[in-house]
């Protein structure tokens, strides 16, 4: 059997779902963890539609991939016009992927009535584009746009382009259930009807919306298809694309096909959660495999049986795709992790000692209180230099306030004039001094962040050349609106290192406040 | 080909999900709902497991169902037990259920691990329930547990399980893939073997672990089951069970199995919303056929598109599940999708007027600055009647004013106290009367929206109604740290129905202040 290719497009056609709105960094954070994980090709997006996508390859060529090979995604050259004075053809050069995937339509009834040209010019555009594209030295696959439907609809067709695409020399046919209401037997039929018919590499691209996405991408596997494309968390436009962190587990685990290492495999639950946190969406507690409550068990009867016999209700071991049963009383990190981490940053911590007791009963209960440090080390390193008796922090908050307020001018111009102000206070106890100073900012926290520099600067001028980079807010409880949970991330550099802290409170000024604290703190005692 | 028959067990299986309790009227509601809708089978629960399911059947007796059948759920007899003196048998006897369907072990490794007693004296069990269920006049069903994993370690035994369950008069044999790890094909091959193999029809309960629970349900079906068991939302334990508002429409709009009317097809979405409205859950909005985005169009190319064809990006009509179309406004999609959507509130625009200019520009303007209107329909549709001239607007804004204080006090006590205010003060002109209000709040949206509440329930007081469900924030431009801008995202609810509204700002309060105040306008000039 061939080699079984996995294709992510969670940076392409992912960010079409509702909600999602990637930044630069954001994407080029995804590939790099995409590219660990394993995957054969990741889709980074469409360059020449928007100028973030064009960003994103010029800066995702520097990324180094140890595995994967990047891809950019286009349509093929536009009705009537010739291929080397196309726009988005010439886009999709400049990017410099090595890899393209063009979409092209390889329905007849979507060609006449939505691209509203020849069937003979469709297939001019698809074939004129891959040989173009292909004399350049690139990878070149077809993206074929409603191929399903269009097998149903007029398969003499659908196969027509795909056989012209052959000819023109795409290196793999992507059969694309665009609208995502195919059944896993259609499914099956036309893709070995596709891979007896011609000799190039087929592969599947499915949408969820009849919820069958997994179910119709296994089918097109066990009918010759060798490669699989999806997103992360089955993200996509409308109810989603074929889940990878679903199919990815069942054609290792229950098909026995080796599309990846099984020590990559038990990173899953771990991928799926990084991309739902930087696309800042709340992890889908139920999502099979990786979900929170995959392998939760509620029923007594369960329970009890679970107890006898691990497989009893669980369909796999939840540690080969890095997730676990929730019988476990606690959910954090045990004692051995956090002495492992001190250890890192040089605090030696015996398991035994009463330190390390209080620092896991600290960590407990600051997780239970909202606390996250997966993504925050800085503010874990700083509770382990807290626990040390020794400890000497560099300074000491006494109190703050933050006034904002909006006054509403007369009206001395036509326009109604507003004006927003943001004014914090600190006292700060550094050395035997007390600093109590006062600045304005943008918002609240820019404001305090401005009242903490005056206060510090004087004694650590260095504090100068460290910038809060990212701020990221989260909710974590829902159905109870502006009085819930709040955990808010700081990412902040110093020009040369990278650091992330975390605060967390039913007040959202609070939780920043302890964010930003403790990255002016974290930068004070590295130095 | 025999009838489908349509199974419901959202009121046993469904309420094993993390997070839902029905109480027992919960419970009567939603059976009525199922009737109405058209189930064949409607599972009430386990008497004689909790008091509450004793009592649903007391009550539901009373219901009058127009078309379903009740069913109450249990265990056939305990190991070494005589049936007629079984507690649970008892129970299940008592509450009077017409149907009662049984849960019997149909897997060697199951009863020797888990059940811990021989291989006889399992089938003794379900054969002696069974049979002693039967001769009191009941319809009983077989839920046989484990039969796919059973049938994969041991098919001779999974079979002789079946073989005397029908002997003893089983009116259905439901496999069942309590694990929820089968594959399609797994699932045809068996379910073909068991109906060559067995005279008694057979049905399909099928769990969602590996995101195949709708394909299996489908492939069962294909295979000779005739009935169809599942859950509304695929709500269930673990990942789940597998979902009726997806089978449903699958059986009848794709293999054109006639399982219900044309008209009851139509209350799908509505029976998916009311169900977790009642289970107190947010809506999924990317359920497929159901959800708010199962036929959303983000991108212009697709938006284009569907108004060449409808079936352009859809794989159905939406209209046939109850559910709609729904355009998403931002910067991908043009004026069209502006225009469409002022339309779908019953705001005529024509393309080339000044109204319709003034808002496209009004909204590249704000989405400059930050705002996103795709999530953000209400606030959207607010633009669309501000920008008519004759909006009266149900209060206008004067200022606002939140103050933000930690404060440390004394250490009186061994463990230092803080204290954390938040307070606001906000000016609002309601008719022709300024209040000027304030409030505390666990945080300073929080207490902005107690005073705002203050100042306009003494005039609107349906506002008492609604309540803010979540709230999101998004910082949207990286490399600024705390100076970046804000993008707050508000969901409200009155109870009925769910709104969403933004606002952006550099200042946090700010953008949280912008949110709420569309929230709660929106909803005044709706009523």
């Amino acid at each position: 059997m061939a080699r079984i290719e996995l294709y992510d497009t969670t940076l392409r056609d992912g960010a079409q779902r509702e909600g999602i709105s990637f930044s630069v960094l954001d994407k080029l954070h995804i590939a790099q963890k995409l590219d660990e994980f394993g995957f054969d090709y990741i889709e980074g997006g469409w360059p020449g539609a928007n100028p973030k996508d064009n960003e994103f390859f010029q800066r995702a060529a520097g990324l180094g991939f140890k595995k994967a090979r990047l891809v950019a995604f286009g349509s093929t050259r536009k009705a009537g016009v010739a291929v080397e004075s196309d726009a988005n053809i010439k886009a999709l050069v400049e990017s410099g992927a090595p890899v393209i995937t063009l979409v092209g339509k390889s329905s007849a009834p979507q060609v006449e009535k939505v691209l509203a040209t020849s069937l003979d010019e469709n297939i001019g555009m698809v074939a004129d584009s891959i040989r173009y594209l292909k004399s350049l030295g690139r990878t070149v696959f077809l993206d074929a746009e409603h191929f399903f439907d269009g097998f149903k609809a007029d398969r003499e067709y659908s196969l027509k382009v795909l056989k012209e695409a052959a000819e023109a020399g795409a290196d793999c046919l992507v059969l694309c259930d665009t609208n995502g209401g195919s059944l896993p037997d259609e499914v099956a039929e036309a893709v070995k009807t596709v891979v007896a018919a011609i000799e190039v590499p087929v592969g599947i691209h499915a949408h969820n919306d009849a919820e069958l996405a997994v179910a119709n991408s296994l089918a097109a596997v066990k009918a010759g298809a060798t490669q699989v494309q999806g997103t992360i968390n089955g993200y996509g436009e409308r109810c989603g694309n074929a889940n990878l962190c679903s199919i990815v587990p069942a054609l290792k685990l229950k098909m026995g096909i080796d599309v990846i290492g099984d020590l990559e495999l038990t990173r899953l639950a771990d991928l799926s959660h990084f991309i739902s946190e930087v696309a800042n969406l709340s992890p889908d507690p139920f999502l099979p495999y990786v979900g929170h409550s995959a392998f939760t068990h509620k029923a007594g009867l369960h329970v009890s049986g679970l107890s006898r016999w691990v497989f009893a209700y669980q369909h796999i071991d939840p540690a080969s795709v890095g997730n676990k049963p929730r019988t476990l009383v606690s959910e954090l990190a045990g004692r051995t992790n956090i002495i492992q981490r001190a250890q890192e940053i040089g605090v030696n911590l015996s398991p035994k000692s009463h330190e390390s007791q209080e620092l896991l009963e600290r960590v407990k209960k600051l997780e239970s209180m909202g606390f996250q440090y997966e993504n925050a080390e800085a503010s874990f390193d700083l509770l382990v230099h807290r626990a040390n008796p020794g400890y000497v922090p560099p300074f000491h908050l006494v109190d703050f306030m933050v006034i904002v307020e909006k006054r509403r001018r007369p009206p001395i111009v036509a326009c109604e004039e507003e004006e927003m102000m943001s004014e914090a206070v600190v006292k700060v106890r550094v050395g035997g001094e007390i600093m109590h100073t006062a600045a304005e900012g943008s918002g609240p926290v820019n404001a305090l962040d401005a009242a903490m520099r005056k206060a510090l600067l004087p004694s650590y001028p260095a504090l100068d050349t460290v910038k809060l980079t990212d701020f990221k807010v989260r909710i974590l409880e829902e159905s109870t609106g502006t009085e819930s949970l709040v955990r808010v991330l700081i990412e902040s550099t110093d020009g040369t290192d990278e650091w992330h802290t975390v605060g967390a409170s039913a007040n959202l000024i609070e939780a920043s406040w302890l964010a930003l604290v403790d990255s002016l703190e974290y930068f004070l005692i590295k130095k």
